[in-house]
């Protein structure tokens, strides 16, 4: 039987929509015989990722992106990743009244989601939302982060399409790209192209693309964009439907799909393992009094992992 | 009995070392006698934790205040956990040069660290590394990270203090701090104090603080630096013994360093757990056939994580 968050978010009711998100960020249990439910409806949406430095215009850029793709009533769901996203509250006035507009468009949702505590990485609860969104029949997914870290190669295995986002003169693009975005990027986005350097760049990203592209792949495209002079959006949104056709062929989709499918059924194992392991009365062992031995010397960190893992394992 | 690494770790031998890093790595079960050995030798070396976006001067820094440790007769860890940090290779040739003189010296031990694939985090094996430099009896030990995402707050669980580094100009600057970087400073570095914009700098900082700070609190201080003028790194140096004096009362330090075996005790198990799960000889279920299922709808990810649960745990 259908749990009835189930049959609101089959009818794309944004308040369930939000409650459900609420309880998976909570780790609630109430919401897996939904989460169970929703994932038969799961698979057209299509999950982009937009990634890159603070203040390459990641925000404008997805905002250009959710108004063109309004222009062919195609629903949206946002998830800002990024704490100073102005989809997270973040941002200068000027954004924000922009924001406005699409967050009142009843085609539109957005949800901006916060790091998490010990216990959970910052995209255990990702895969779940991306779920849902995708359950309610939204379009297209457009999930926005801060491209750092190990954040950067988490959303890979989130999006069908990955878009690296950098500015012209921003002296670090290429080392940023040498260290970990260049095998993660399925489309390279140049935003300010107004501003001057914007050849250059360009040509530093391709001839790195050209360095690390085999000669039977397909080229990565490079692509410019300038929200002040409203320009390259037409031609970012042809290259992400080329890379879409690219997908299609090849089981190339299917391979990037159970690459994401494997990373939430191990954030699902590690967030049941880690509540586990903090619930003193199921696991009989004080983590507290465990900590104080470790610190005391008595004990070391790896046989106290052994005497934990003893409690719980087969 | 000692395990031969034991001995010469304890000896200061750095191939030793350099190898039960590379073990820990390399998640290699062979490592855990010697770690569950070194652990009562641990507790005196000093953590210091630098994090800052990148291009803030955080590596020359660091090259800055190993300089002046080793003035001192002070052995010094480095670990590199920026992929764009001199010490992990990125570096341009004049910081190259530099970064050669630490390494020839036998009182520093450098490593940089990459991060990892799906199974464990960028921190899995940091805190290892710690412990190994730790009971090789070096002073201090300095960890480079790049401040932007989950990692900025992972950091703070290994070190005793948390040096944030910013610089003048950048307009990101106030959105990074209060996006997270607020909570965990012990001492705010505006570095590239010979750029304009300084004083605003300071003072923005200086109001965020005095925002935040209740007014029983120690007050967070603000140092100013120029590598390229030498101006300040004595100044910090004092503000770390100042933070390191604050530590030592009222039980901080035994919070932190608690905080810090938690978050080493929780990797170790998590790192147990996921070898155990991809492991299908002992397993007994087939991933790859789990995650077929899931991609055609025959199952969902929710039961199965259900089922390898059901297969490992009491």
């Amino acid at each position: 039987m259908m749990t009835e968050l189930t049959t609101k978010i089959r009818q794309q009711d944004f308040r369930a929509i939000a409650r459900l998100i609420t309880q998976v960020e909570n780790q609630d249990p109430i919401a897996v015989p939904t989460m169970k439910q929703l994932h038969r409806y799961t698979g057209d949406a299509q999950v982009i990722g937009i990634t890159g430095v603070m203040g390459a215009g990641k925000s404008s850029l997805i905002y250009e992106l959710a108004y063109q793709l309004r222009q062919q009533q195609k629903t949206i769901g946002i998830i800002a990743i990024d704490p100073t996203s102005p989809f997270s509250g973040g941002a200068l006035l000027g954004d924000r009244v922009r924001m406005m507009e699409l967050s009142t468009d009843d085609g539109v949702f957005i949800r901006s989601m916060g790091t998490r505590g010990m216990q959970g990485g910052l995209t255990s609860s990702v895969y779940d939302v991306v779920e849902i969104l995708d359950a309610a029949g939204m379009d297209t997914i457009i999930i926005e982060t801060v491209g750092v870290g190990q954040d950067q190669i988490d959303i890979v295995k989130v999006a069908d399409t990955t878009i690296v986002v950098l500015v012209p003169g921003l002296g670090d693009s290429i080392q940023t790209i040498k260290a970990g975005l260049m095998e993660i990027a399925d489309i390279f986005v140049v935003n300010k192209s107004d501003r001057p350097g914007v050849e250059q760049t360009v040509a530093e990203i391709q001839s790195l693309i050209d360095l690390t592209t085999q000669t039977n792949d397909t080229q990565i495209p490079v692509v410019t964009t300038s929200i002040k002079n409203k320009e390259g959006i037409n031609q970012l949104i042809d290259s992400i439907t080329e890379h879409q056709k690219y997908l299609s062929l090849e089981n190339r989709l299917k391979q990037r799909r159970r690459k994401r499918y494997e990373a939430e059924l191990i954030e699902i194992i590690k967030s049941h393992l880690m509540n586990l392991i903090y619930d003193e009365s199921k696991l009989k062992i004080k983590i507290e009094e465990l900590l104080d031995q470790i610190y005391q010397k008595k004990l070391d960190p790896y046989s106290g992992a052994e005497q934990i893992l003893g409690k719980i394992l087969k």
